[in-house]
């Protein structure tokens, strides 16, 4: 088919022009709306074309700097190449660009990093400021003037009520059988006036397939052709097996106690390759009819849903391998009624993760023996990506559980730490910690028993004998037991490696 | 009345017996689900008899400790009386008591500081081991065996369904017309099972004014006719009046922006004296037609209804001085159309307060300039009371404001430091931080901004030189200027004052 015939509605395609004509509207100084979540939907023409014009101007004395909001994570032709012209004065509210982090830990860069779900409530509070520009990536405009959603959905129905002017950029790449997939709530309110969301169940349709825009506060409209950035999968490697294996003892467990049901509960599972590993293993596990509530859809999330172990799937993103994007585009219509992309107000929003007993697992860099869990430092002051949805997820589901190996850095760091240098998510919000060495459940113990757990079940052995002699001179050191510190040792493990390399003394 | 009249059911009238006949009943080894939340509700006879069972025990070599779960904290001749005889094994969710509090820190018993609104759940899902008794006060029992809830409902719906046993001590002391004030929700579920919470109103009542509990559970009925620990009421002084009125000028400047009603939102108030501050302002105050949707009601609430500014309240609790509970029990059939008292899964709910909108107000020991709180603990090891609901409340409202005065211990402390020594609230959850010396609104903030503008608004001047030149050195520091620390520095101020005992160089 013509790339064109994407464009079925006239008042729409009267607005076609190039990247640059589009990049030329977007002025110093305006906040824009983008699309984009884990290199998912995000325009791929405009905003290279905005960082060419951002140089030029710059040439001439005219800096042009803009807020950058997406949904979260983009590209390198996004997040990086307008980082690299330092075209972002303000970025939210997730990042995980090379570029950008540089630029942000360079001081270069302001970044807020939000919990997922509270984006949109706090842009229609105006509380961040108001939406200029939205620029937005669909897979079509139908002949009525909707808008078929792209691979991530994200804050964009937001974005386009909100924002003044809207440039869309139409993507050809993306198959047209996303069509359908996408259930677009639109009983959000501000307070007083919100009702309960009619969510029950991971595959329910709350809303309608497509995003709407009135064509009079579009702009512009550019046509790609061109892929979402792809995220290459790795195999687990033993680490990471490992820690998949202590994850499924850990289900079949609570099952036998009849915790959860054989069915588990619905799954959110982080982006990386620890949690894609919990997937695979999954896929051979004894559970059945798996259902899922959670941002992102890799590569393991696809492969449940061929081995027909998960029946439905919700997310607001892909995030999948070249492999498995060429898979899910030959045969989008077959996934049409397992998968559900919505907006991340609602993937995320507290009351349903709350309602469905979402399990949620997420990845960290580092916990420390009481359990609080770092998830966005290095070292207490350099950002790494940030919280994204873990915070959404790890309060208001039904079991949180953070997952790491138990070292880094070949061994230099210890993921286990006498107190963490960040914290993002509280001793009061984590359930289980596991590493490759083993699996700390930690509901229903105190603190100290908290500590004696991680460090016997989670540390690697060679740092454990240093927690235990921490956590020992901690009980002594008289100052209170409750949550025993010996505070100029604190940090003591991540000034080391400031100054040697190494953690280890 | 005769104090008999209040149990007008036959089969819990043959219940009928002593405390210490009662006491006997809890063995060593149970956990007990007692009732009980701020000083409200809990029982006042069965405790102090048991203390002295377990004394007694003692002597003979046959030592009797319990685990204790209440709704939150309660009084001396509960939480005190156990903890002074050792009788607590565990304690949660929640205890502000000083010899409990003692007990913990010396490390003799185990406590577990739980989101308010998760216990019920966490029970419910059998994480904490399974639950023998439910020693819980009502305020009567109907011809038709229905319980009258006391002054606070707290966990008590949980603890009636889920014991083996249940004991209950009626308190002739209350009101009668508390009878119809109480709204208790009986449509929780685990999940794949739960649906909606139909409120959308903080008076909105959804459930039934009475508890249920089948009379072949109930395995004694004691009388009692004591009043609950009431808390005594300081007028607002100099330091709490100037935080109140620097959040009043920030509502009324929210209010002229649009951003909230003039009704403002649903109000939750943490409990003390500068809460109660802010309530006293909001009497004179320019918003009318205001609502409340928190955890407890104090002197400050009740003083509101009167005045004809709050429409209606609802709480999980009371939690007044003698002078306002003579008030309200004289005019308590007054006050059942402005006050709704429910579980605190719901009055906590993060649903819920999502829905509504709520305005979280909170006291805390420390926040960082990074806008980090910490609600629990002196110096990172010793427990004060514990996070109570105040991150049920934070992380899911519309606005989350914490307050403290700028100093404490005649001013060796500075509530405003360069690392909290303990989390409770992330910078992600902490929208407002507000001292005596004035209000910082981080909303759309990077963390640097937040520093330099918790610095200049909320710091004591006696500290805001050190805290800038913390600030100024950490950004020179080197290792990311994302959330700038010296690290070997940051806890500095915590370890002086352990050593020297006032945080001043």
């Amino acid at each position: 088919m013509k790339a064109g015939s994407r464009i079925a509605n006239a008042a729409f395609a009267k607005k076609l022009c190039t990247a640059e004509d589009a990049a030329a509207m977007i002025g110093n100084g305006d906040n824009v709306g983008m699309s984009g979540f884990t290199g998912a939907g995000y325009p791929k023409a405009v905003p290279t074309a905005l960082a060419e014009r951002i140089t030029a101007s710059a040439n001439t004395g005219n800096p042009i700097r803009i807020g950058m909001w997406t949904g979260a994570s983009t590209a390198p032709e996004l997040d990086g190449a307008l980082a690299a012209v330092d075209g972002i004065e303000l970025r939210l509210p997730y990042q995980s660009d090379p570029v950008s982090r540089a630029k942000i830990n360079a001081g270069h860069m302001e970044y807020i990093d939000v919990h997922l779900s509270h984006v949109g409530q706090m842009v229609w509070q105006n509380f961040l400021g108001h939406l200029d520009v939205a620029l937005v990536e669909v897979a079509g405009i139908t002949p009525d003037g909707d808008l078929i959603p792209s691979s991530s959905v994200g804050n964009n129905k937001t974005w386009l009520d909100l924002a003044d002017r809207v440039i869309l950029e139409v993507n050809s790449w993306q198959s047209q059988d996303l069509t359908g997939m996408h259930d677009i709530y639109y009983g959000t309110a501000l307070p007083p006036n919100r009702v309960p969301i009619p969510l029950v169940a991971p595959g329910d349709r709350i809303g309608v397939p497509y995003l709407r825009c009135p064509a009079d506060k579009v702009i512009a409209v550019v046509q790609t052709h061109a892929p979402d950035r792809n995220t290459p999968f790795k195999a687990p490697d033993a680490t990471s097996q490992r820690i998949a294996d202590h994850v499924m003892d850990f289900f079949g467990a609570e099952v036998s106690l009849g915790r959860i049901p054989s069915t588990l509960l619905p799954l959110q599972s982080g982006v990386g390759n620890v949690p894609n590993a919990v997937l695979a293993d999954l896929q051979h596990g004894p559970f059945d009819h798996l259902t899922a509530y959670t941002e992102v859809i890799q590569d393991g999330m696809l492969a449940l849903i061929d081995s027909g172990k998960l029946d439905v799937v919700s997310a607001t993103a892909f995030s999948l391998s070249s492999d498995a994007v060429e898979r899910f585009n030959s045969n989008a219509r077959d996934y049409r009624d397992k998968i559900v992309l919505r907006p991340q107000e609602i993937s995320n929003h507290p009351e349903v993760v709350r309602r469905l007993g979402v399990i949620a697992m997420n990845s960290m860099i580092e916990a420390d023996i009481y359990g609080n869990v770092n998830s966005t430092h290095l070292m207490g002051s350099q950002i790494m990506n940030g919280i994204g949805g873990s915070g959404d997820f790890a309060r208001n589901g039904y079991l949180s559980i953070f997952i790491t190996p138990s070292t880094a850095k070949d061994g230099a760091i210890s993921a286990i730490v006498p107190m963490v240098s960040h914290v993002d998510h509280t001793e009061h919000d984590v359930d289980v910690i596991v590493t490759e060495q083993g699996l700390a459940d930690l509901r229903g113990l105190s603190p100290k028993q908290r500590a004696q757990r991680i460090i016997d079940r989670c540390a690697h052995p060679d740092f454990r004998p240093v927690l235990q002699d921490y956590l020992d001179r901690a009980m002594q050191s008289g100052y209170g037991r409750h949550t025993p510190h010996v505070l100029d040792e604190a940090l003591s493990w991540h000034t080391r490696y400031l100054t040697t390399g190494t953690m280890r003394a």
